[in-house]
């Protein structure tokens, strides 16, 4: 998915650490820093990388996201990684037979929030591609982070653990609207644009003879306002809806335009004729 | 991360369809269809897949997710492929000068369980790696499903689109507990043990003059009850306790063991002497 607004800033600072404990792969590596920044965050520590570091296969996975790989910092023990952190969770898709606090990466992301909030430093433990954390990575940490998934089928590779928990975090803290209309550049429209269009429609309708019988067009008429009001329409929709009614009567001039256009030649509620 | 458990089956049916229109790599479709049996997701369909179908790459990079690529479907355009569905999402990264509803991942999946509950059946369109989808498919579409990402970086692969999508819609129909306590096969204590366990370290404590001064006793009490309460200990983490303290005060005896065994040679409550 493209998308990538490189003139947008990002707001957010301070989120947690992602330490990456023996990755293997450098290409993972790349594809982690990627969908860290995708999510905002940047402090990424990795713990004895297998194949050494810097690598070249992860810059080459970064997609970009090279201001992550040229901070991240090297540890010799997970110990060393996480002794600046006042919390930290570790992502484990299986039990341990340990005694554990398990959380959803939603829940994690409350909680790192609150966390932050009130000064903490905070951080994610992701294990080695193949085996994931051991037990003494685990017992690092203050709880397991697990995410919900289809048990017959739950492995992740390394780069969607970490997007899931980024995403999580992200969404709590950017807020996002979970709905709008996205206009472009142009405004929705002023009730009073929609129900001049409506009250023009159903004249219209009336002239044609469709909104009959006269005891049954109460009803006609608000389903139809119904319809009309569930679009969100746009001041220039409103406009080209007008020429299209002005069209289908048989009453569309030469130069009138279907994305609006028509409202400069005279359509529109005043243009009601 | 490991865990996968094929002996639990998955509870889900009837999610929503996948739908690659013009997916370019075989691996990005397996990547795909390994994400989508993550979250229980298996209806596939493919538009024009570049370079042909079936494809050795897309199994590769399924990691066991075979039977979604072998239910697969091929549909020769887009509107062939979402033609028996009621409500579709188009995933997009980027505005498009068009008027579109847009919705996050979490709000399209409360709305699609709805749909589904109330009989219909949906789907998400997903659009080629590098240009996404076209302002044609977009208008296939009653919504555009939006993940919120860093907008200075919000480029995600095609699986990991997937992957918010799908993650969204079992979070949501599987209700995962956002918290718990795994203790592995052992039971949580029961607050009596608890209870017998604090009376007796106090105990100790008395005799060892900690609790001093008199005045100062019951809130040194409060604040030493209250770390143990939010440990939520194990029936065998008190019996630990137990040995721990017994050993501490020099009375550990031969054979007790760490794990709770120094229960079995007479330690908890009863054995406080």
């Amino acid at each position: 998915m493209a998308g990538t607004d490189r003139r947008r800033s990002v707001a957010l600072a301070g989120g947690p650490a992602v330490v990456l404990v023996r990755p293997q792969l450098g290409q993972n590596i790349g594809m982690v820093a990627r969908a860290m920044l995708n999510c905002g965050l940047t402090d990424l520590r990795l713990v004895c990388p297998r194949d050494g570091w810097p690598s070249a296969e992860a810059q080459a996975a970064a997609s970009g996201a090279d201001r992550v790989l040229e901070a991240a910092r090297l540890f010799d023990d997970t110990a060393a990684a996480v002794a600046d952190l006042q919390r930290v969770y570790a992502t484990s898709a299986r039990g341990r037979g340990m005694v554990q606090r398990v959380v959803t990466p939603r829940r994690a992301a409350e909680e790192m929030r609150g966390a932050i909030l009130a000064g903490q430093r905070v951080g994610l433990l992701f294990g080695p591609e193949r085996s994931g954390l051991t037990n003494d990575d685990v017992a690092l940490a203050d709880s397991v982070l697990q995410v919900p998934l289809n048990p017959a089928f739950a492995s992740l590779n390394l780069a969607q653990a970490v997007l899931i928990a980024g995403y999580e975090w992200y969404h709590l803290t950017g807020e996002p609207m979970p709905e709008r209309i996205d206009a472009g550049c142009a405004p929705l429209a002023a009730k009073s644009e929609l129900i001049g269009f409506l009250e023009r429609l159903e004249a219209e309708l009336d002239a044609t003879g469709f909104l009959y019988p006269p005891e049954k067009r109460p009803n006609m008429v608000r389903n139809l306002r119904s319809l009309f009001q569930r679009i969100g329409l746009t001041s220039p929709e409103v406009k080209t809806l007008h020429g299209i009614v002005s069209a289908l009567r048989g009453r569309k001039r030469r130069g009138d335009k279907p994305d609006g256009g028509a409202a400069e030649g005279g359509e529109g509620r005043a243009g009601v004729d």
